[in-house]
């Protein structure tokens, strides 16, 4: 997708990546500062979003630069046709084309919100360098694929305060996200004041919730954004907490306190009691009020039957009223609920098992099963949006969630069903992320899901996206994201002050990962809201930098064979090995064992001659062995470079096959139970 | 100062040290949450602090934490007796007794201003470690040493926005500051909005001011933190940007501009015009509405007199009015601005310069040349405040500030002139400052400050200050400074997107301090408001981690002699002559070139045999040679590492009198221009 000009100066470090950008050479100086106009009707979103982007631009350079000093400033024109709505909607224009010269820059839109858009690139194409300040010569043109770009955050399992919910804009207004999906109500906790029914929140907050006002001021900086903003009720089954208020709602009897394990719960509101129905209605009419958008979301979700089915009343009210099993009863309260919706001009929002044929078809299906179960919504009439893959609590890289797609290229539907495919949203559960860890668990690895539901479906170069990600990963942290500090900082507060100790825990943590999938709930059962997030495991990064890089550079040496290279890269293992070597008698000994012998199996297959054909298959074999041993610990961290230390030692194989082995390597790491993930880790994702 | 109990689990990691610490044996385990109970008139503030110090503690815990899964909560009682100014005045009462048992915490303070200065106190007393949560058993009793613990920050030379001064008063609290002073007007910047002469902040500004409404917000967040504001106006020089919008007002004709370089500009208000005072009169009846403080501060530094010796109407206004100098003139002028300020209920505050006989004495001075100073104007019947010694862009260590005393041991004041003498304020001047260094050049080294204007004059054990201000800085850096990160981040900016380049660079830096005082206007002249700060110069930190170490290191290695000790200094210096001899090419060779010898010193010491008679004196002599010639560079930055390299080479001479040596070396460094700041960086302050 990317048309070169007649010379390419340098690679453009936008994410998303742009529908089309021609770059050119030369460049155009900024460092006298700009002269700044805009025009088009309305714009006081525009301009505050130029004023963010200008004093971000500032805090780089470090200087004043409004002003201008002697020479003449470039100028800039920001101009768009008509005004978008103040409040966005779905399906709102937002392209825009940035053509930038020598002579100035000129950004024109066909509305506002396409405008903000066109700044967010605009933020990320500025270089300051020994040179000054300057922007690349590129004409870009640029419109999202899909209208629906979602950022779903859990502040039910752990409480995100409203500070948290501000950074997490200015995060996605850089990686041009339109909606934030705030899942309000969950088992663990109701974050909704309520001022008609006060009793929810007071009783299954635990003091931590959003007051409406603060819901407003989120809801006014998310339009200042120009995105929408769609809250979630999830009901009839996560919502114990509602039950710690009136758990005369509740399916079965009992005294119901908010929950604080993880998982699924018998816990279920009533669908035979209307007072479920007077609560809701007060409930979704303050919901109404304070979220202006035309869709609320009601969850619908894992909902296991068990308190239905020990309730004979509901039995018996199933069989009166023809509902042969529960989905069909949870579909008749949806209806209902659907209904109270309509009374507030509202369309409904939900999971996968909402689907159902007696649904009105204006119902939206969030897909948390697959692309497969997207596209059968999309058939039988609905629309829908993927969430399956894009479960960044998952723990997975970026490159792994990139290679998901709403609509994969060999989909079966027609253009019509394919038009339902409204896009989707990357999720964030927060059972085992507290607020300190929110920010390294979602960023920068959302802004490639965010590039999957913009740019087009052929943008798939995930070594290009991770050095982009790189790139942006700093621009967020000058928005105050705080994705990359916190690991380090919980690191130290492990090491209980002592730098030297803090320092082998964080090169011990440079080659781990926390482990992906819900593993982790497997491995540590017992695990509640009460629980301390205060251990390695949680303070080491998906996707974080080390791994990536050894990986890249194993890469460079098989392809170029530098002698310093290998060199680097033994340093580099030795390094690793050191920590893990001092870290052998701690609680992380078993896997400090695992990381150590791994690092000495890559030792050991670069101190082979390059390229021998003599080197011992046997070695060879015991080695993969060794590599497949140290990814089976069962640790909540796994070490994340044992597919370049593979890459190694497959190398050492040369005129063996080593295409076989690894393939070989890569079933038998497969097959260890558990083990899917590790490999999807260290992997490009399949075909 | 420091009382022991009959057992001292460890050390008491609170900055500032409380006037007395007794400590037990045992712990309050408050894993399973806080019973939390205030009791006192009003206590709106208390309970705002409370809730700040849960959730800082809920983010360091990783868990909800209000609720109580199973174990009975630990009980909490913050008690006072009454309730201090809504708007905090000089002389509260901030004293406060903390008490932790096994049982629980009891606070009890005279005013809930003094119980704010103890949840400062209890904030910092948590650990969090494999035991879980809990804090030691103490007993506290805790009162400042001086009424005025200010800092003072300068918006004008560069902007800083609202968002960096709300974080600021989160670090002033935790250091138990009690008053910001913001420098609000000066020739670079009028930083005010004035409603009565918009022209002001509109030409004076470069649209980078804070509104009235915005400096409500912050009056109000520093009364919820219980402290105080004091604005300052800087008349009559330092005006340049008054005369941009009112050149009239100047004392010679001329078109005015907002000026953009640093240093003491002719520009001056003509105290003959009677315009002056009307627009002072209008300007301090909004400052007064604005900032309730009885004290408005208004500068009176720095006045060269030049434009007021060209102009022969002000020349013959002196000899009608029988004023002898410039200074008597401004004196006059001072005079007619109190009044103004008298209209308002307010006290004048104003630096060294404004000191005059003529002055009434509620008049307060604060002090940029010295204790000796402060000392005359107590003398003389004035309140007054140090802040020489105090400037914390000078990039000093924390060490050097925490030397100077308000009332140095030696004075020969009375005790009713001692209590003239308020107390102080920690300054940043921000010429070399923008907004993303702020924090790095502010913090943790304010904290230094703020302890030795609370603590007793006896606490002086600066080894024990590093160590609790590196704790400190963790705590400052979850309320949300900035000054761990920008370093990293600047330096990343500078590799342009090479790790292997930043790494290198962040190992360099690692080894430098930015140089000290006003050297660096003479080293790059011509530097003015329009010069980006983005150099390693503007990366790296005064006071780093990496040198004060290696100096610790070095300490524990002459005393203990333990081989591997030396193998680790070894390492270090190895990595550091490594990271330099790969920028040998670059802009930075002087210094690289310097540094690696520095460290090639360090090694051939190490080298030698321990405590060997044997050793040359020549060799060390030479060795003294080099390093003296290492601290002579030309640079923007200083080699910090410097003087425990001396150390290491005088310890190959014992025998030879390494003391006597060591006060030679010393000497031929400090002789050599400029150098004086650069062995006060590295020794601890004399005497």
């Amino acid at each position: 997708m990317l048309t070169q000009g007649d010379k390419a100066p340098g690679a453009i470090d936008v994410v998303p990546l742009p529908v089309s950008v021609e770059q050119f050479a030369g460049s155009c100086p900024v460092s006298a500062g700009l002269e700044w106009r805009d025009q088009g009707p309305g714009g006081d979103r525009v301009r505050e979003a130029s004023a963010r982007l200008l004093a971000g631009w500032e805090r780089r350079l470090g200087c004043a630069w409004t002003f201008r000093p002697g020479r003449p400033p470039s100028p800039v024109l920001v101009a768009w046709e008509k005004a978008g709505a103040a409040i966005p909607l779905l399906g709102e224009d937002e392209s825009y084309r940035l053509e930038i010269s020598a002579a100035g820059t000129v950004l024109r839109a066909a509305t506002d919100l396409g405008a903000l858009r066109g700044l967010a690139t605009l933020e990320q194409l500025l270089v300051v360098d020994g040179a000054g300040a300057w922007l690349p010569v590129v004409k870009i043109a640029d419109r999202p694929r899909f209208p629906w770009r979602g950022l779903m955050v859990d502040v039910c399992r752990h409480w995100l305060p409203p500070a948290v919910i501000r950074r997490t804009l200015d995060g996605m207004a850089l990686a041009k996200f339109n909606v934030l999906h705030l899942h309000l109500a969950d088992d663990q906790g109701f974050r909704f004041e309520s001022r008609t029914h006060p009793r929810l929140h007071e009783r299954g907050s635990d003091g931590h919730y959003f007051t409406q006002a603060q819901l407003r001021e989120i809801v006014a900086a998310a339009a200042a954004r120009s995105f929408r903003v769609v809250p979630e009720m999830d009901v009839p089954g996560h919502a114990t907490a509602w039950l710690a208020a009136y758990p005369e709602l509740a399916s079965q009897p009992g005294a119901y306190a908010v929950e604080r394990r993880w998982g699924v719960h018998d816990a279920v509101l009533d669908p035979t009691n209307e007072k479920v129905y007077g609560l809701l209605a007060d409930l979704f009419a303050e919901l109404a009020d304070v979220f202006p958008d035309p869709f609320v979301h009601i969850g619908g979700d894992e909902n296991n039957g068990k308190h239905w089915g020990e309730n004979a009343d509901i039995q018996k009210f199933m069989v009166t009223s023809g509902l042969a099993d529960h989905p069909a009863l949870q579909a008749w309260l949806n209806r209902r609920v659907q209904r109270l919706l309509v009374g507030h001009g509202k369309q409904m929002v939900g999971w996968d098992e909402v689907l159902h044929p007696d649904l009105p078809r204006d119902t939206v299906i969030q897909s948390w099963r697959g692309a497969d179960s997207l596209a059968e919504a999309a058939r039988r009439g609905f629309r829908g949006m993927l969430s399956s893959g894009y479960y960044l609590d998952h723990c997975h890289p970026a490159a792994w969630h990139y290679g998901k797609d709403p609509l994969p290229a060999d989909d079966v539907l027609t253009e019509e069903e394919r038009a339902r495919v409204l896009g989707g949203e990357a999720a964030v559960w927060t059972e085992w992320i507290s607020e300190e860890m929110f920010d390294g668990r979602t960023w920068p690895r959302a802004a490639a899901v965010a590039e999957r539901l913009w740019s087009p479906r052929a943008v798939t170069d995930t070594a290009d996206l991770e050095r982009r990600l790189a790139v942006l990963s700093e621009r967020l942290a000058e928005h105050g994201l705080q994705h990359e500090q916190n690991e380090g900082r919980m690191i130290r507060r492990l090491a209980q002050g002592d730098p030297a100790r803090a320092a082998i825990l964080g090169i011990f943590a440079s080659a781990l990962a926390p482990i992906a999938n819900y593993r982790r709930s497997r491995l540590q059962v017992g695990h509640t809201q009460a629980t301390q997030l205060t251990g390695l495991e949680d303070a080491v990064r998906p996707d974080g930098a080390g791994p990536q890089r050894f990986a890249r550079e194993v890469e460079e040496w098989l392809r170029d064979g530098q002698a310093d290279a290998a060199q680097a890269l033994a340093g580099q293992l030795r390094l690793w090995r050191g920590a893990a070597a001092q870290l052998i008698t701690t609680e992380h000994g078993t896997l400090a064992v695992a990381l150590a012998d791994a690092c000495d199996v890559g030792l050991e297959a670069l101190s082979y001659p390059d390229g021998a054909a003599a080197v011992a298959a046997d070695w060879a074999a015991e080695a993969m062995d060794r590599l497949a041993g140290a990814a089976a610990v069962r640790a909540p961290m796994d070490i994340a470079i044992l597919v370049p230390l593979h890459r190694l030692v497959a190398a050492t194989q040369i005129g063996r096959g080593p295409e076989e082995g690894f393939a070989g390597w890569r079933r038998r790491v497969e097959d260890a139970a558990n083990l899917t993930d590790l490999v999807q880790r260290n992997l490009p994702p399949r075909g």
